[in-house]
């Protein structure tokens, strides 16, 4: 970490000095009044975030951090984009809020933006708060679409916090929340490098995990399944690229069963994957999409649901039957607005594909050359995976699946302990830095990296 | 509606030309491009707002309106409320977003402000989005608790939109979304003007329907019951404010039976009723409480959970199973903070109080007098439901449970025409402006409303 002088101003205008009697409040506060996600309570010692810039944020002690988190992936423009902030600043003068059924100039402009880039004619957009929402809504779009009510999605998957979202999530975060019976189906998707499929290539892979899914689809009733979710890219659960042909066959699928396949790019979307949505990878239109994070970095709560003309039109002359006071919130869209130009202007989709492609992906390839303890490096864009294992042979992971290890432990420590804001998830390290970090941030990151895997090696 | 020159300013800084041609132009990308809550998406004409200030806006014609909606009762504080709008700027200028694992001022001093005003213990916040989630995560927290499953909510009630909360809502936004088996039970409520009890007053609605409700526990299985939902005062259902006795009895009630007892303050609260939360009236403590709304006048979307001790430390040394990437996020909360104070100290909740006794009460009540399309008002502070009947005998309402009809629109569309945008539903006009509101603003709008009663009444 770099040592602050104490006179020495964050980029939020305080001293050091300021800054951490203001943090020493905050934790202080935190721990009295704030309940948080995920958490045991009273086993956490958050972090505070005093100030942040670009691919940087400063610590409760004044420490800067370079942050190849962009928090929970969602700061894909970095922090306080001057633009953003601005619009912000003039929206909030101009029109805070308005309700749902009234039309606004800065949600008009912000569907049209963002129909502009959906793939294929998802035209229409439902706005929500987040991107739990946004697949509660889009599952009950397909199950009235359909008149049909199961939905499958994958194992290794994460869709959201609330209640549908969960349990449909395909991760040890559902565990708890399990209800059984919650009308989803999970099934195993492609991962080679973890093969449900006794696969050796990722054709091999990617065509056996089409034909399992089809025979599930058989012996589950075609007839009962509204709909098929997928992350275009999963996230969290471990940056799996679909390999060749998976995905336009789970369309062929979904189409040849009147299934309806939702893409959830609410992680995976808005320049994520060097791209503007992931699912423009596998030249696929889905029938509903999710998206939020990246759609405004996240500066203000927003996500969405872009929908094809054939469930518009199911929606036409019957009521959707739902709905939420803040659906395309002025503040929100405006944020919204911003971004997505601030994106186009500045070539930062671009620049996550360029960056991937020349820097994250060979400094990663270096890195599991050097590194017995990196078992994979995947990913695309600024969206990669970091696989950790004990034993490159057996592919034993370093922390088990929905755990933590010491030495998972450790790494994140070191990482932090160099200068470097981490993703961790059992027993990976994601590097998903903001689409337009640079080439020397990223190698900066990569290095600090590097040493923090000696860690890992060591406890080999 | 007040007929406006076409150079006039609106308090968007634009001429009401310019505010027109931006209104065209949103229109139209809106139905090209936006998808709506609850709406037959063919079938609406969304009425464009371009402005807004205090208690008025402006729409896309530049016409002024008296919002008695509060949009959807959630801008206790009016538009564009200059200390908020300020606050806004000044955070996003400083950090607008962090995850929420972090620490960070704006959220723990929104934490600190909302736990010192809740009742009794309720001293730990847990962030969301909005309502429903608020509910989502409220249910999820009960059920963990008490290990039980089924929660008990009533007839003539509303909790949200997602697939939890919506299958918890009393009212018929909940039919074509309901899953019969999602784990929720149903029961009458006080509602004297049509009581479920065959009572003839208060105090007999209030012992009848706490008998009701017991026998129904005892017939369901107590140890089968993890919590009862209740807005404090029923909203959108129609401003029902529970009998003397009845809140005390339900508190009681879940005391006895280990059952968690949940306020749904989403509309209710941060000043609506006249104190800061409508439970206050019944001097009772929750167990759970859900916020969201006028938390901050909906000026970013944010909502929450306010949590008991004994709750709290269920989550303490075992991990609470969900989250979202927004919760507590820094700009909604800073929104809050500046809210809350403003409320304070430009004394907006006893505002309410004052101007719902001393000028919404009576003024309605005038108007039952002379109207007889009008069955009963009730209400308190800024929160006031006008029932609308065919017939004062028989209460056969003006539009049919779940329905609109050919009256009901009318009277809005003259309380429109002369200037005033009132929040309909059913059969019912509620009449809940900003807390804030004038005296003479208020009788703006009852003079407005008086004129479009007459349409009501010509009905009969």
């Amino acid at each position: 970490m770099t040592v602050i002088e104490e006179s020495t101003l964050l980029p939020n205008g305080l001293t050091v000095d300021a800054a951490r009697a203001e943090s020493a409040r905050a934790y202080e506060l935190d721990r009295a009044h704030v309940f948080h996600s995920w958490s045991a309570q009273a086993e956490i010692t958050p972090m505070t975030i005093s100030a942040a810039q670009g691919s940087y944020l400063w610590d409760g002690e004044g420490n800067r951090l370079l942050d190849f988190s962009s928090q929970l992936v969602n700061t894909n423009i970095g922090h306080q984009h001057p633009k953003v902030v601005a619009a912000i600043a003039e929206q909030a003068a101009k029109l805070c809020t308005v309700a749902p059924q009234h039309a606004n100039a800065a949600r008009s402009e912000a569907a049209r933006l963002i129909a502009e880039r959906t793939p294929g004619e998802l035209n229409k957009i439902f706005f929500t708060n987040g991107g739990a929402d946004a697949v509660e809504h889009a599952v009950r779009m397909a199950r009235l679409h359909t008149g049909r009510y199961k939905v499958l999605s994958r194992y290794r998957a994460y869709h959201g916090g609330t209640d549908t979202a969960i349990n449909l999530t395909g991760d040890p975060r559902r565990w708890p929340n399990d209800r059984g019976n919650a009308g989803v189906v999970h099934f195993n998707g492609p991962f080679l490098y973890r093969s449900s499929f006794y696969a050796e290539t990722e054709e091999q892979e990617s065509q056996r995990a089409l034909e399992y899914l089809e025979k599930l689809i058989q012996m589950e009733g075609p007839s009962t399944i509204a709909a098929i979710i997928l992350e275009s890219i999963p996230g969290t659960a471990g940056i799996m690229i679909p390999p060749p042909g998976y995905m336009a066959g789970v369309r062929e699928i979904c189409t040849r069963y009147g299934i309806v396949f939702i893409a959830d790019e609410v992680m995976s979307g808005f320049g994520r994957s060097g791209k503007w949505f992931s699912i423009n990878h596998f030249d696929v239109t889905p029938d509903l999409m999710t998206f939020a994070k990246g759609v405004n970095s996240g500066y203000v709560p927003l996500g969405g649901v872009a929908i094809n003309p054939e469930i518009a039109e199911t929606f036409a002359h019957r009521a959707y039957p739902g709905g939420l006071t803040y659906s395309g919130h002025p503040l929100a869209t405006a944020a919204a607005i911003a971004t997505i130009n601030a994106m186009e202007d500045e070539g930062m989709v671009d620049n996550a594909a360029t960056v991937g492609t020349e820097v994250i992906g060979p400094g990663l390839a270096a890195l599991a050359d050097k590194h017995p303890s990196i078992g994979e490096v995947r990913g695309a864009g600024v969206f990669w995976a970091v696989e950790l294992v004990k034993d490159r042979a057996t592919r034993e992971p370093l922390a088990a699946y929905g755990g933590s290890s010491p030495a998972m432990n450790a790494v994140v420590a070191a990482c932090k302990a160099g200068g470097l804001l981490p993703f961790a998830n059992f027993n990976r390290i994601h590097v998903v830095p903001p689409c337009n970090v640079s080439a020397d941030e990223v190698r900066e990151g990569l290095a600090i990296l590097d040493a923090a895997l000696d860690v890992a090696d060591a406890a080999l």
